[in-house]
C-alpha cells in the first residue's frame, strides 16, 4: 500500500496570472447549462466544490464562513427580518442560512439557472440540507432584476448572492447603480441588502472599490466588512447596505443575544466578537474605498478577471 | 503588438494537495544556500518575490501586511520598546518596521541564512529600504536559539520571523516549548512575543492551534490575530504573547495616538481600527484553540506541509 | 451554451522537469492496489487512459500504435509462433494482439497485480476485446520471473509489458542481466524476445541504451527500433532480441505477406514499410547504443524517473 | 547543499486540451515583437529554448534533429543544391545547415521579423553558430510570399521554416495552395521544396493531411517523413515535395556517399540509415494522407490549435 500522489488538478484563475489548484479526487457531475458551464468536483483539500465557468463558487470544507458571512451580519443587523428575498443562491446554502433565523415567515431565492439548481440539490445536499422543501421558501428560475422589477412586495432583507461579474456571464447587470435603484425600491424601511464584492487582495481593489462606491449613491449606510474563505484562493469582501441600520451600532453582546434569541441550532463562523472583527476592515481598504469615484452603470458596467 | 499572455508559472505548493499559482515576469535569482533553496521572481500579480525551500516568503505587492501585522501590533501593545529582537527576517522588511519606531534604541537580528540576507540587501531594496545601515542595527548570522540561549540580555520585544516548520528546514526548533522557554528568559517584565502562526484555513488547523497551545503553557497571555496577505494564498495568523500585556486592552485610540507619536511616516495596513479588528479572529478558530491540547516540544516536534 | 474550457489536467511527470498534461473529462477509477497506484481517466484528447503510479501506461487513441509495435515485430520476425509468454501486460491488449496471430496456440499472460488487471477488464473492454476469454490464453497473477525460474516450458516468443524501472515500482528486477538469463533459458531455438526499452529522447538515454547494453550481454541478435506513442509524452524506444533471427532480414514484401496469412483482420499501424522504417533508427540513438557500457544488474540496477 | 526542486514551469500549450511543461532555469529574454511574442527560456531538461506566441519553436538539446531533418533531405535528394531559399528560419539553424552544403553558393533566408532573429543572434549563438556571417549568405525581413511573388531568380531547393499556422500569427498564408503555386516558379528544373507538417499524432491528423494533400494538388513528387523532436512534445511529420526527384529513390550507401562528400564536419541525427527510416512512416500516416481530400487555400485557411 502507497502513500496517495495526487496528479489530478483543477486550476482555478484568479486572474491570467494568478491561480489557485486544488487536487482532484473525483469529478462529480461536469457540464454546460443554458447560462455557463458547471462542475461539481471532489477535491482533496475542501471536499465537495461547486464551479461555475471554471471558477470555484463554494467549498465543502469552508461554504460556512463564507455562507454565515453573507447571510448573518444582514439578518442580525435588522431588527426583526421576516421576509428576505435572494438573488442567485444557487447551491442554496444560502437559502438555509436564512432559514434558520426564526423570525422568518417567507424567502424567495430567484435564481437564473435551474440546471445549476438542479444539480446542487441533487449532489450537494451538504450544502441545502433540506432548505428547498422548507414551505416558507418559494423557489423561482428567471432573472432576478425582472423579477424585482415588476414586483411590489417589499422584503426586509435581499441578499445577492451571485458569481462575479465577467462579461459573458449572468451576473454583470447585477452590479450596476441602476440595479441598486431597483432593489432599493423593494426593501422595507428599515430593509438592508447584502452581498460579496470580490477580492480584496491590494493588486486588484478595482471590482470591490467600484462596487462600494456605487452602493453608496444610493444607500445611506455603506458597511463593508469581510471573511477568509480559503477556498476563493484570495481574502474576500461582503458589503451591507441600507437607508438607516448601522451594523456597527450593535454590540457584542447584543450580536450574541440576537443569535441566541433567532436562530436554529449553532454558527460555526458568527457571533459577537467575528461580528466586530469583521466590520473593522484593515487601513488600506478604507483609504481604498475612499478614493474611488467610479459608479459602476449597465452601460458602464464593470469586469472582473481581466488582465 | 499583442496582448501579453503568460505561459510561466510558479508553483507555491500550499499542501500536496493545494497551491497557489503565480505568472513569472523574470527569474531574478535562483540558488541553493547552505540551508535551503532560495529564488527572487518577479511576478506579474505581486511583483518581485522571495521564495524559500519552494514557498512564497513575502512579495513586493503585500509585504506591508505582513510586516507591519508581525511588527506593529508588539511594538504598539509596549509600553515602550526600546531593545527588539529579530529571529530570522531575512529581508530586512520587519527590521525596517521596527525601527520605525522612534522609542528603539536597540534592534539585534539574528538569521542562519546569511546568503540569503546578502541576496535579499542587493536584490530587493524595496523590502528593506537601507534598514541594514541604521546605527541601531545590529546583524548576526547564526543559530538564534543558540544566541539566544548564551545571552544575558533582555529585549522589550522579540520577533520571530521565520519560515514554517518543515522536516529539512532550519526553523523547526523555533516552535518548540524548550524555545519560548528560552526566549522568555530573555524578555524585560512587560516583554511582548510575535510570530506568524501558519494557515488559519479550517482544513489545516493543526500546525496554528498548537502553537498557540504550546504558548499558553509558556505565557499568560496568549492573543492570536489575523491578517490576508493575498501572496500566501491562503488566511494567515499571528500571534502575540507576553507576561502581563494585553492588546485587547488598547482601546482604538490609544492605538492611534501611539502611532502618530512612536512612528516616523504612516503606515498603509495598521491602526486602531486594523488593530481592534485583527485580534477578533472567527469563532471557529477560538474553538479550534480551545480544544487543542497538543504541545510541540524538541522530542515531539511539528512539521507543516506534510500531506 | 457556450464552448467547454477545461480547467482539470492529469500532470503526467516524465521527470522531475519535464512533463506532459491532459485534460480530464472523467476520473474513471482512482485507487491504490497492493502494488502501485491505479487511475482510468478519461480525457479529452486521447480518451481512456491507464495511468499507473502516476505515469501513463496507454490511451484509447494510440495504445494500437504501442501494442502493435510491442507484439508485431516479434511474432511477425518469428517463422511460426506457437507458444507465447507475456511479462505484464494488464490492460489485454498485449494479449490481444498476440492473439490475432493465427499460428499462436497458447499464450501464458502473468502479471504481479490481479487488481490491475481486473478493472482493465472491467473498464476498458476496448483494450482487451474479450481476450481474457480466449481458450488458447492461460492468466496468472504472481511475479513473472518467479514463474519463468521455475517453469520447464519454452516459448517462442517472449513479450515484456511491464512499465518502467522505478525505485519504488514493481518492474526493476525485469530489466537486469539476470532476468535476461532467466529469459533466454526459457526461448525455443529460434525464440524472440521483445520489450519496450524507454524513451528515445536525446537528454535521457540512459535507461534505454543500458538496456539494449545489457540484452546485448545475453543475446546475439540486439535489433533496437522506435515508435511514436503521442500519449506517452516522449518518443519511445523498444527492443527486439534474439538468439539467430534478425527482422532486418526480411524484406518489406515478405512482412506483409505473413501479415496476410497469419493475422485476423488488419493492422492500424503495422506493415512491411512500418517494419522498414522502424528498425531504421536514427543515428544518434545508434551512436549512443555503440558507447554505453553500463550493464544492469540485480545488485546494480537502474532506475528511471530520477532527476 | 539541497537537491533543486524545481518549481517554475513553461506551458506549452500543444491544444487547450493537451500541454507539455518544462522546469525553467532562467528566462533569457521576455518580449513582444511587432509580429508575435518572443521568448528565450533557460529549461532544465532542453536548455535554451526558442517560443513564439507560447510555442516552443526549438530546443538547444534537440534542434539537431529537427534542423537536420528539416534540410538534408531534401539537399541531399538534390543532385547539385546551389541556391537556397529559406521561408522564415529565425534561429538561423535552418541557414547553418544549409551552408554546411559544399554546393551551395548563395542562400537566401527571408524572415519576416527582424527582432526575432536580432534576439537569437544575441541570445542564441549555439544554433547559428555565425552562419548569417557566412558570406554565401543574404538575410531580408519582409513577408516572403511577397518576395518570392516578385522574384525572378530561381531556387535549387526552398525550405519553408514557420511556425505552425494561427490564427492571429504571420503563417497562416505559407500553407495554402496559392503560396505552393508562388513557390513551384520559383524553383528550378530539379527542384526542392520541404517544410514541417505539424504533429502526426493520431488525434489531430487534419493539418498535417491538408498540407500533404494541398502539396499534391501542385507537386508531382510528395514525400513525408517524420522525425521525433522531443521539446515539441509530439512526434512530428515533415514533408518533402518536387516536381521529378524522389528521395526513396535514394539507397543508403549513396545518401551517406553524399554526406560525406558534399557536407562539412559531421551529423548527429541524419544519415542514410536514417534517411530510409524517415521516408517510411507509419501504415496509419500513409492512410490519413490517402483519405484527405481537404486543399488549403488563402480563402480557406487552416488553422492550428484550435480546440
Amino acid at each position: 500500500m502507497k502513500a496517495h500522489r495526487n496528479s489530478n488538478w483543477f486550476f482555478d484563475n484568479l486572474s491570467p496570472e494568478e491561480g489557485h489548484i486544488h487536487g482532484i479526487k473525483n469529478i462529480l457531475y461536469s457540464g454546460e447549462s443554458e447560462f455557463q458551464s458547471m462542475e461539481i468536483l471532489e477535491t482533496w483539500s475542501y471536499g465537495k466544490c461547486l464551479i461555475l465557468d471554471g471558477k470555484m463558487q463554494s467549498s465543502e470544507v469552508d461554504e460556512f464562513i463564507y455562507h454565515e458571512a453573507l447571510v448573518h451580519p444582514a439578518m442580525l443587523t435588522h431588527p426583526k427580518p421576516e421576509s428576505v428575498f435572494i438573488v442567485g443562491g444557487g447551491e442554496g446554502a444560502t437559502l438555509r442560512e436564512v432559514l434558520r433565523h426564526k423570525t422568518v415567515k417567507r424567502a424567495v431565492m430567484v435564481d437564473i439557472d435551474k440546471e445549476v439548481v438542479d444539480k446542487c440539490r441533487e449532489l450537494l445536499p451538504e450544502y441545502h440540507q433540506g432548505a428547498f422543501d422548507d414551505p416558507r421558501a418559494e423557489l423561482l428560475f428567471m432573472d432576478a432584476r425582472k423579477y424585482l422589477e415588476d414586483a411590489d412586495e417589499k422584503f426586509d432583507v435581499i441578499i445577492i448572492d451571485i458569481s462575479e461579474p465577467v462579461e459573458e456571464g449572468p451576473a454583470y447587470l447585477l452590479y450596476t447603480q441602476e440595479f441598486y435603484n431597483i432593489v432599493t425600491e423593494r426593501l422595507t424601511g428599515s430593509g438592508i441588502i447584502t452581498q460579496q464584492t470580490g477580492t480584496i487582495s491590494p493588486n486588484s481593489l478595482l471590482n470591490y472599490t467600484a462596487v462600494n462606491n456605487t452602493l453608496s449613491t444610493v444607500f445611506q449606510v455603506v458597511a463593508p466588512y469581510y471573511a477568509n474563505i480559503p477556498s476563493f484562493g484570495r481574502p474576500w469582501g461582503f458589503t451591507l447596505a441600507s437607508k438607516n441600520v448601522d451594523p456597527l451600532s450593535l454590540p457584542t453582546e447584543e450580536v450574541d443575544k440576537r443569535i441566541g434569541k433567532r436562530i436554529k441550532g449553532k454558527l460555526a463562523f458568527y457571533d459577537g466578537i467575528t461580528h466586530q472583527g469583521a466590520f473593522r476592515i484593515p487601513k488600506y481598504l478604507r483609504e481604498a474605498n475612499r478614493k474611488q469615484k467610479r459608479v459602476i452603470r449597465d452601460t458602464e458596467p464593470l469586469f472582473a478577471y481581466t488582465a
